[in-house]
Parts: C-alpha cells; sequence; structure tokens
C-alpha cells in the first residue's frame, strides 16, 4: 500500500513559489527574444531593451524600427518624466519629424481570432477579459474579439495629440502605478524587458505633466538600434518565460497566493499588471 | 420658455474634468495636515512628508514620532531600492535598534464602526469594499467590520520579519505598481504626500530585493521630525481634499470616466489606487 501513501503525500506537498517555478521551469517552458523585433535604446545612463509586438500594432513596429534604423533617434532625448506616470522619448523640439506622415492608431485589434491568447482566470475591472499575448498583458472583450495591450508597469506606447492619428515618432514607457485609464487611448506596441530603471530614476520634469522645462534637462538617447542589426557580440541574449506555458500558469498561481512563509495572508487574487513576465539571460 | 432651455443647457453640460473638480472645490472640501501627525524625512535629497494614520495603526504611529522626537533616525539611510517595489530606510546595520522593543502588528483593525470610511463604488479584486478613511486609500470585509490601510503608491509600512510582531524602527514607501499582496501583510501606518520622487528617482539596489550591497551606496537621512515640532516657518502648510467631500466624489466620477478632449475610450471604472488625494499648499 506505499503507493497511495506517496500519492497522498505529492498531493499535500506544497504548492511552488514563484522562485520555485522559475527555477524548475523547462527549458521548452522559455523562448528567446527576436533581435528582429527587439528594440535597443542606448541611453546616457545604458541601454533599455524593448520588445515590439507586431502582432498587435504592425503599423507602429514597422514605423519604429524604419526609424531606428536610419537613425532617426540617434542625439534625441528623453524629454519627459512625470511621478508614477511615464517617461517619454523622441523629438522634443518636433524638427526632425516635420513633414512624417501621421501613424494611424492601433489602439486594438478589431478581432481576435487566431491570437494566442492566455486568459488570467482573475476578474479585471477594467476590461472583460484580461491575460497575455506572447508575453506582453493584454486584454480582450471575448475570444475572438476585439484585443489591445494593456497599460503595465513597462507598456511602451505612443503619444498622441487629440487626434487619435497623430501620432509620429516617440514613445512613452510606463514607469508607475498601471495607468489603465489609458488603454485603447493610445497605441501600445511593446514592453520594456531590461534597464526599465535607467528611465524610472531619471529625474522628473518640473514643468505641466512631467515636461523637462530646459533643454539641458533632457537626458540623452545616444542611440536606438533593432537588436538584428547589431554583431551578435553586442547583443544581450534574453529568454522569457513562455506565457503559454504550464511553468507560466503555475507562477500565476503563486502570485495569487504567496506561498513564501513570510506570508500570512493570501491575496487570492491577482490582476494582470502583478505578474511581471519572468525573464534572464540566455543558458 | 426660457428657464426649461436653460435648465436643458445645464442638464447637458459635460460633467468637469479632474483639473476643473480641484480648481472648484470649495475651502470646506479641503482639510489641512495635522502638523502632529506629519512626519518630515530630511533626506540629503530633500525633505518628504508623510501623513501618519494614528486612527488604523496608533502603536505603530506614537513609535515612529517618539524615535524622531528621540533624534533616532538621524544620520541612518535609505538601504534598500528595488525597482517598482519599494524603498526602505532606517537601521540598515541594526545596531541602533538593539534590544528595543518589537511592535505588535497592527495589520487591520478587527472593527470598523466609528471609522470614516467614504466607499468606492467600483469592484476590487483584492477586497470587498475599497475606499477611503480620511484621505488614507483603504479596504474593510463589510461596514463595521474589519478595515486596513491599502499599499497603493505612497503607502509608509513598516518591513518586518518572517513574525508579524517583529517590526521595530524601519519604514519603506511603495514606489511602483501597488503591491496589493502585502494588504494585511505588514502594517501600513501612513502615506507619503509630497516629495515621493525623492524616494523613486534613487538607484536601484543590486543585491537581493534592492539592498544596497555597499553601506556607501546608502542615501543619507539627515534628520526626521514631527512637524509640531518645527517652528512654523520650516514647515509647510499642505492642504488635502477631504475624502468624504462632494469634490472629492466628483473627483473619483472625473477618474473613472475621464472627460477631458484628449480622451475617446472612457475605462468606466476606477481602483482606490488611482485617484490620488489632491494636494495643495494652504490658501
Amino acid at each position: 500500500m506505499l503507493i497511495p501513501f506517496v500519492a497522498l503525500l505529492l498531493a499535500q506537498a506544497p504548492p511552488p513559489t514563484a522562485a520555485e517555478v522559475v527555477e524548475k521551469a523547462p527549458a521548452s517552458d522559455w523562448r528567446a527574444l527576436d533581435p528582429e523585433n527587439t528594440l535597443y535604446l542606448e541611453l546616457a545612463a545604458g541601454r533599455v531593451i524593448v520588445e515590439l509586438a507586431p502582432e498587435m500594432a504592425p503599423r507602429h513596429v514597422a514605423s519604429i524600427k524604419a526609424l531606428a534604423r536610419e537613425g532617426f533617434f540617434d542625439g534625441l532625448s528623453i524629454y519627459r518624466v512625470q511621478e508614477n506616470y511615464v517617461a517619454q522619448g523622441g523629438d522634443a523640439d518636433e524638427k526632425r519629424q516635420a513633414g512624417r506622415a501621421k501613424l494611424k492608431a492601433e489602439f486594438a485589434l478589431e478581432k481576435s481570432a487566431g491570437v494566442e491568447f492566455t486568459r488570467l482566470a482573475d476578474e479585471d475591472g477594467y476590461a472583460p477579459e484580461t491575460g497575455w499575448v506572447r508575453g506582453f498583458a493584454a486584454a480582450r472583450t471575448s475570444p475572438g474579439g476585439p484585443a489591445w495591450l494593456v497599460h503595465c508597469p513597462g507598456a511602451f506606447a505612443m503619444p498622441r495629440d487629440e487626434d487619435p492619428d497623430s501620432g509620429t515618432t516617440d514613445f512613452y514607457v510606463v514607469i508607475g502605478h498601471a495607468p489603465r485609464h489609458l488603454d485603447r487611448n493610445t497605441t501600445v506596441f511593446g514592453r520594456v524587458v531590461q534597464g526599465i530603471e535607467r528611465l524610472s530614476t531619471l529625474p522628473r520634469g518640473t514643468g505641466r505633466l512631467g515636461f523637462y522645462e530646459k533643454p539641458e534637462e533632457r537626458h540623452p538617447i545616444r542611440r536606438a538600434r533593432v537588436a538584428a542589426d547589431l554583431p551578435e557580440a553586442e547583443r544581450v541574449a534574453l529568454q522569457l518565460m513562455r506565457t503559454d506555458s504550464a511553468s507560466f500558469a503555475a507562477l500565476v498561481e503563486a502570485r495569487r497566493n504567496r506561498r513564501e512563509a513570510w506570508f500570512h495572508a493570501q491575496a487570492g487574487h491577482v490582476e494582470v499588471c502583478n505578474v511581471p513576465v519572468p525573464i534572464r539571460e540566455k543558458r
């Protein structure tokens, strides 16, 4: 009668912690970043790595890759940093972008049939369903219905004027509590996967909305490059946990109910912005 | 027939934006900070102002005021800064606090009858009800039931070891997306009302959990003082919008459905951590 006893023991083994899930995830539950859809922002403070989301915002991704490839961002700056909100960069003086075509908004896909969507079971106040589209925090109205990327910390998106189709060359990154009210109001087309502290620690602008008041306060963008264009030795080989994997499902549960001995109360709930997708250097 | 026409016009006047609500709030919808429950942390980077919550955590508030009054924090430091999470300060070397009594946890009030609680109508995944207790983001199980302060950006709380009653002298401040899983796991006993950028822009620690690895990386706390102990000329006279006021109710609605012309989609929802309580210098 040993086997039932062992089965009982196994059944009662405590669920893994988030650290244990990450440690034990098999190689098949990780994926490499695609260098063709990875942007390196080389700031004075160091490198910020952005994963782009061509599946969700193809026009915006094609545009920023073309801009990076022509050296558009080289010598421009981060020119707005607002506390608990966003850091914004690009063409502060709107000179270099003059005459360029505006980008038609990609706030949401009209249909998401065929888009791999890993649903989070927990309720969300802002959207009927949340989850992940290949690592990007996302939401949708229903299976196959409209879907969009949501504003979690690290979200990489296009600033605009009142006209929805007025975005051009710039970008902002969320550095504070998820501003979910921006969902479907701007085009999110990527997310920072490494180096966000190089944006979140920048001095806050003292102008309205966190704009720097003087040009000399701006933080230099030395270069922006598509990773695929760099020699392999200059790339960082990063792997992300696949959000459609069993390991990620276990991670979500480990974040919903924290099993570390330190916790005395379990939340019994988790929101999409409170499950950062694990990342590691390639093994 | 002029009057009905005017009434129709008024009825169709657009609801105010958040900025309009703040601008038009009558004096009676503001309250001054109580200097006896206001802590000034004088960092090398400047002043951080913390409003304390004696109603929700009397032992912790009494303790930190006594510590500030004996000069306990003077010359100590911010010794941990973790990206998108917390900045933590106090007695990094645990020398000055040696022999001091541990504080019994105040994770939640067992009963909240008599506590002024302004309920937020919107659903919350982490708690049956959320809202505000005199300006502090809070939650409760039900009217009169257990109530606690929640971990929004700026929350000021007591770090601890595995033992719930192991907090002593230190503090942490939330500088990222609301870590609501910490609710009811630590004692939140205040919130930063001004100067949080002096914490959120500090370099992130490269050690585990964002601890600085070398003592020279720590950021100096020059002094901590109870505002009431300073001459009035050295105080900042701040006023907060009363969370039990009609203006605040209008503000919540203005954050739930943004009426600025820039917005094309209305969230139709807001969470307690996405309604910062307006603050201004005394008029």
